[in-house]
């Protein structure tokens, strides 16, 4: 087991602290009733990929919404450079208004973004976001301008050598995906950067358990993941089940469960946090991400796992009691 | 003086109960400090009008926005649809992904869209909405596609025959706009639909004056103006001094105050309603807008001056208690 995270110097190998590789989708928040989501037959809180042609179905029956600049990974790293983090992306957009809108968000927060605007191809990626009175988000994704990633934008020079290149595992649902998480993954070896994966939803995981595992095993250094999510990676019967699996692996996983709180398992290390309890759920989305910014910002900051999990738990906490994925004013404010 | 209020048919010359005419705009919200309004050298409160170039300076200087559909008179429209009433709207917006979203968010609310969007000239209108922490809005507007609404976009068959058709004070910035809003009055007048004008701002009324009070003597029914506005258009020095001056007119004065509420001036008929107090104003943005959709619902259904009145201020005091101009729930959901 490589043991990276016992010194100071982890981080210092590139000004930036972390890269991610992800979709980048305009999200399009819109408040339903439950029989919405009976109309549409979407599963409660699963993202569905949609086509051109669906999301347009989708939009028309939907009532007014609001655009917020979205996408897991996303998330994570504009929440990661609003706490004051040094942050780097890779994911496509096209040169249309929602892609400016997506790249003004990220680089309005001081993100060095990669990826050029494309002038052709599918237009900018849309997620439809639907909150039902619980909180909760069932999301319909459009994925247009994403799925035309490929492998040439991801090299050595548009990687870098950053602190960790954090992917998400909705890449694996696009076309030259497998190609270019396995391309990046080599990059970042190669350079001493460490490669962190967001396993994004445990349908995802049902879809690409065999390449999600195969690439824990090799070159993956931490996996965050919800509690279904691993149960599914491991095609486990419960949690309990869950780590017994992970007895004797090198990763760290970072396991959030909701009002359950989270587990960080690290070789023989082990750390439990609470959930913070709120009033009122307005809306879950990017809980995850928060947690995985709040996180990795500790990380970088180099703080005690302990820490890092605390930091994670806030960053979420304040992001579900808005509407919207990304918190605009610095999330860890008031932390303590 | 024409009694049409008096009675219950008053709305009953179409199915469409109120029409807009107005600049049809997507608002980009965001937080900002006091520092950035001194840093563009804007008027706290004020909007003012800027060109593509300057719209990409401002954007650029801000933080991570929101997008949500906008406009003054357009929030007065959703809004009123949303109530429950029936609307119907011209404004011009590009056939851009701004655009969708302004049109998708009328149409989902049921507003009957009079003006197809544009496959060729400026994009579709965006309006930077500065939200500094007191709770203020300041706004610089690229106005974009509507400079180009045209007279040919308003006729006999684009009106209809609509209770009321309401106009917005900025329709006089644009080229075409105080031509326009003379052919909307004399199709409205012919067909018997009342017209209301909302003022915009005291900046519009300094540039507009003569025409507003030419308007106003000449086929405008209903006024919907705030404090600031009412002694701009009578060059007044203080409110006493406008409630002078209106005495004598026959047109109906719906006057806002802020946190002093608002006073309706109707002839000899005087309505003075108190606001609500909130525990704290999150983003004014809408706040007029709000109240004369509300007010103009009361109308719509045969309610009295009172009542009306109260309507307006419920849906005011709820729009500014969220981030944005438009109220996704029924505003009068809990009206007592």
């Amino acid at each position: 087991m490589r043991d990276f995270f016992a010194t100071d110097s982890f981080f210092m190998t590139d000004s930036i602290q972390l890269l991610g590789i992800s979709n980048a989708i305009v999200d399009v928040l819109a408040h339903v009733d439950d029989d919405f989501l009976q109309k549409i037959a979407a599963p409660r809180g699963s993202m569905t990929l949609i086509d051109q042609q669906r999301a347009r179905e989708i939009y028309g029956m939907m009532g007014p919404a609001t655009e917020k600049s979205g996408g897991s990974v996303a998330n994570t790293i504009a929440g990661f450079a609003n706490l004051g983090g040094r942050a780097a992306y890779i994911g496509r957009v096209k040169a249309d208004q929602l892609g400016e809108i997506f790249v003004h968000d990220m680089r309005s927060l001081g993100v060095d973004i990669r990826t050029d605007p494309a002038t052709d191809g599918s237009p900018t990626a849309r997620c439809h976001v639907l909150i039902t009175p619980d909180g909760q988000r069932t999301m319909q994704t459009y994925l247009g301008a994403c799925t035309e990633l490929s492998t040439a934008d991801v090299t050595p020079s548009s990687i870098g050598t950053p602190g960790i290149v954090l992917l998400e595992g909705y890449v694996w649902d696009i076309a030259e995906g497998p190609a270019l998480v396995n391309k990046a993954i080599d990059i970042a070896r190669k350079n001493g950067s460490r490669v962190a994966l967001s396993l994004s939803d445990s349908f995802c995981v049902e879809r690409h358990q065999k390449e999600f595992r195969s690439a824990i095993k090799n070159g993956v250094d931490i996996v965050f993941a919800d509690e279904n999510e691993v149960i599914a990676l491991f095609q486990a019967k419960s949690f309990t089940e869950v780590l017994d699996a992970l007895d004797g692996l090198s990763n760290m996983f970072v396991i959030t469960r909701s009002a359950k709180g989270s587990v960080i398992v690290h070789g023989s290390e082990k750390v439990e946090q609470k959930a913070i309890k709120v009033d009122k759920v307005i809306d879950t989305t990017g809980a995850g991400d928060a947690y995985t910014a709040g996180f990795l910002f500790g990380l970088a900051s180099g703080r005690s796992l302990v820490d890092c999990a605390r930091m994670g738990t806030w960053c979420a906490t304040g992001v579900i009691q808005q509407v919207g994925g990304r918190i605009e004013k610095n999330a860890l404010s008031g932390f303590k």
